[in-house]
């Protein structure tokens, strides 16, 4: 491909924001959002025009064989993910650090074509599926001239094992591209994190994703067969085996490597039919500690609820979910084999004997309050993008800890967190949370940070702010993340949790399967002997 | 300790065979169980006094802080696991492979101080826990000295997090010995491998072993929530976390390393309630078609039975639990806050849907076909061990598969490994096979193989018998070892489908904590340079 193709994953794909450009908030809509903001601006600063927007000149000229577009759009497009500090550094019109190119390979063969260039050349390459990494997992601050390697081209489902239930996935197809090409089979992947739209198979796996699903099969994990990942040394594939306990897993190391040992081309992934019988419902908590109990009581009862999404009051109120100071706990239930009101009802009984008030129609069907909950959920990320405009700090962050601490992390991360912000931006903002995932052993909460911010420091304000949550929530033990995935803005907290002698393997499997070093320089670990000392 | 000390470990163990050795089976008892068996001698052969056997001069001498013993009975009691072949070659007196000394650690230090004395002075080093392999895991085929580590000394109960059902278990504590201090809590690990009694958390964790639960927790490795692991170049210690995204697991590199990274010092285990619910029954097949696509409905339908174990006809009539030429299914349900009958009554319309025929007391309560299997399985080693006496070669090997290779597999490997057998042997055996496991996608198929053997030859005949069945699995496509593990004796098949690259990188990670390389050689990988070429 010549750079003067057109870029198609770029066409409808806002450059700068979260999604589809045409659901963009308008500046209306960001100015009706950001009311009940205090101290913002009157009106949403402009999203740049991209053909105003400096990009510097490409330092790298590919050999013409290789899949490789220089087109500006590629190259802005690629430049960032979707974090908001990408957000507001792409409407600052700051591409300094875009990829010098961004190869579209159709094949694996042109991967490895690529790998062996991108070596000789001492490229540095980028993976990148969806391009919604929201922890700078798909740019590169290395300095030095980089390839962003967009894999949306290998999309296709490859075959489909129905007696199994297993497919051959193409890594690069989006979550509804591939689910499109499940659906004949009567079967679903059924793993829908909400960047669902936006992110890819490979995407999810090199960063370990979480799904929409509260418990059992939260991250993709599980749902891997086998895997096919190219290496600069040579091309790993496991075998399709549905249990083994063949030495350490070798899908286990690809799995949340971020792109720092391999390019995932494709994977055999388990399926499951698709669910005939949902039934959900809401409960609602008059503080956080019975609701705790609740959900944890829920979490130890081994019935694998579909929801089990825990709304604190600050985000219960957010979702118009609640009555004022209310905690929510959003129960779903799902079969492909028989109903599910049985279920759900056992699941309302478990939380009522911990304090819970069961919405009116608790005991089958749907309620409002989780239906308000789903129809704001997928509008979020744009939301997000609008108050973004206006000036405001909007941002999310993630972790896991045990039961134990669960109610001491809440407590103390939103009170530091909260008086961080005050720190920062000079006034109050809102810190919420919500359990997105729950487990026998302990939950997953999921932190939401607005704040008025000052325009052109809003990154720096942010990275203060998050630089204090990755504090406190490293003190208390808990995970640097549960699903967002280390990428470059999670390294001092991934620093601080993981052992050192397995950050001792991991770099001498790095730099044994890429010697040269250029998967994704920077993610999880920096280049280092591989023997200490 | 001097190696005057009596070694506690010992005196009940039987140092040749299975478990206690007050439970072998009598010459009578060896006489009566083989008298089916066509071909084999009249008598037992006799089991030698372990003061009659030649222990080689122990070639090394550990300085003497160190709690290390060189008597007799311990070096003996280390040489082998429990394999049929470590059996008969315990029975034949040939210990020349013993260790040169075995050492009972108290404590992590003295776990560093041996790894550090080792390390220096080039001696192998094999963890030991229960000391249950049935795969040359526990010996050492390298020629030069080496040191058992026996790690049972290790046992205790450390913490209980009631709250998060978790508790931090020292690696030494053999099944019972943590199930006791469980019991107190209410608590259970529940991981109930055939060996139980004579294995250890650490050899479950360092050898992904598979419990005696059919779905869902079928191995070790999803009920870790952190684990310690002291390595030559530092003690790696996991974050205790119900759920992370953050880089590749640590815990599943260590998981499955059987000694050759670091040996595992304690863990953090996910616990759950005692079950106060339990029903099973059984359900009859003609045939092993319509028995297979039963357990393939049963096994998708996300119920999760505890017990899910399908019989062949010819395993089921050992079992005494079926009518000649029927399979069974044995279905087992658990739960701790619920009665189970109605998902019984559903596993079994699943069941009868496929064509099977449930037993009289199908729908609840237990049934003489579950009792008589459990009974016959805690006994299975010993009766082996006595057929081993009689000179039968028996033995067992287990794969799993995809479900869409499951029958292929089943024949193919029966048809091919009996045609083994009678060439190796001169005469046919019998090749029996169950499903000890199944997943959504796919069974755990566990094979059994009896036949006369040729006194003197029996270990070379059955290590022919084994490299065909290796042969055969690996040409299917399915896995060398579903929870047996790889060791010494599994490593043609496992080299065979370990991805390459994946070898390289576990070689590299190897060489970076192993410096000296004296950590379980020759089990998983050979050593070599981290990088390739």
């Amino acid at each position: 491909m010549s750079s003067a193709d057109p870029a198609p994953t770029s066409s409808v794909r806002s450059w700068w924001g979260w999604g589809r450009a045409e659901r963009a908030l308008s500046d209306d809509e960001c100015i009706a959002t950001a009311a009940a903001l205090p101290g913002l601006p009157d009106r949403p600063r402009p999203v740049p025009r991209l053909a105003d927007v400096d990009l510097p000149p490409s330092r790298i000229t590919p050999p013409s064989p290789l899949p490789v577009s220089t087109a500006p759009a590629d190259r802005a497009g690629h430049a960032y993910g979707k974090a908001y500090r990408d957000v507001v550094r792409a409407l600052d019109g700051d591409l300094s650090g875009a990829p010098d190119a961004v190869a579209f390979p159709e094949s694996e063969a042109e991967i490895v074509d690529l790998l062996d260039w991108a070596g000789s050349a001492g490229v540095a390459v980028v993976p990148y599926g969806g391009g919604s990494s929201v922890v700078g997992g798909v740019e590169y601050r290395g300095g030095g001239p980089w390839l962003s390697v967009d894999l949306t081209r290998l999309d296709r489902v490859l075959e489909v094992d129905r007696v199994s239930r297993a497919a051959r996935i193409q890594a690069g197809a989006l979550g509804p591209v591939l689910e499109e090409q499940l659906r004949p089979h009567g079967l679903t992947l059924r793993h829908f994190p909400q960047s669902f739209e936006f992110s890819t198979l490979g995407g999810w796996l090199a960063t370990r994703a979480g799904g929409h699903y509260a418990t059992l099969y939260t991250h993709v994990d599980d749902l891997v067969e086998s895997m096919r990942v190219v290496t600069p040394v040579g091309v790993s594939e496991s075998w399709r085996l549905p249990g083994s306990g063949a030495g350490p897993s070798p899908d286990r190391l690809f799995l949340g490597s971020e792109g720092t040992l391999g390019i995932i081309t494709e994977a055999w992934m388990r399926l499951q039919d698709r669910p005939r019988w949902k039934a959900s419902t809401s409960v609602a908590f008059g503080d956080m500690a019975a609701a705790v109990g609740a959900v944890r009581a829920i979490s130890q009862a081994g019935l694998y609820p579909a929801n089990c999404r825990l709304l604190d009051s600050g985000e219960a109120a957010l979702s118009g979910a609640a009555h004022a100071g209310e905690c929510v706990l959003v129960l779903g239930v799902e079969s492909a084999l028989e109903p599910v009101d049985g279920r759900l009802a056992t699941l309302v009984g478990l939380a009522r004997d911990s304090g819970g008030q069961p919405a009116p129609s608790a005991g089958g069907g749907r309620d409002d309050a989780a239906d308000a909950w789903r129809s704001s959920f997928l509008r979020m990320p744009y939301v997000r993008d609008g108050l973004a405009r206006m000036g405001a700090i909007v941002e999310t962050f993630e972790t896991a800890c045990t039961w134990d601490r669960a109610e001491e992390l809440y407590a103390t991360v939103r009170s530091e967190v909260a008086a961080a912000v005050t720190s920062v931006t000079g006034s109050p903002g809102t810190v919420n949370c919500r359990f997105t995932h729950v487990y026998p052993d302990g939950p997953a909460p999921y932190f939401t940070v607005l704040a008025a911010g000052r325009r052109g420091s809003e990154v720096a304000m942010w990275d203060e702010i998050k630089a204090a949550s990755m504090e406190v929530v490293g003190r208390l033990g808990a995970t640097v993340t549960h699903h967002h995935a280390v990428g470059r803005d999670h390294r001092t907290g991934y620093d601080r949790q993981r052992p050192e002698p397995f950050a001792v393997a991991l770099r001498a499997a790095k730099a044994a399967l890429d010697p040269a070093g250029v998967l994704n320089p920077g993610v999880l670990i920096d280049p280092a002997p591989a023997v200490p000392g």
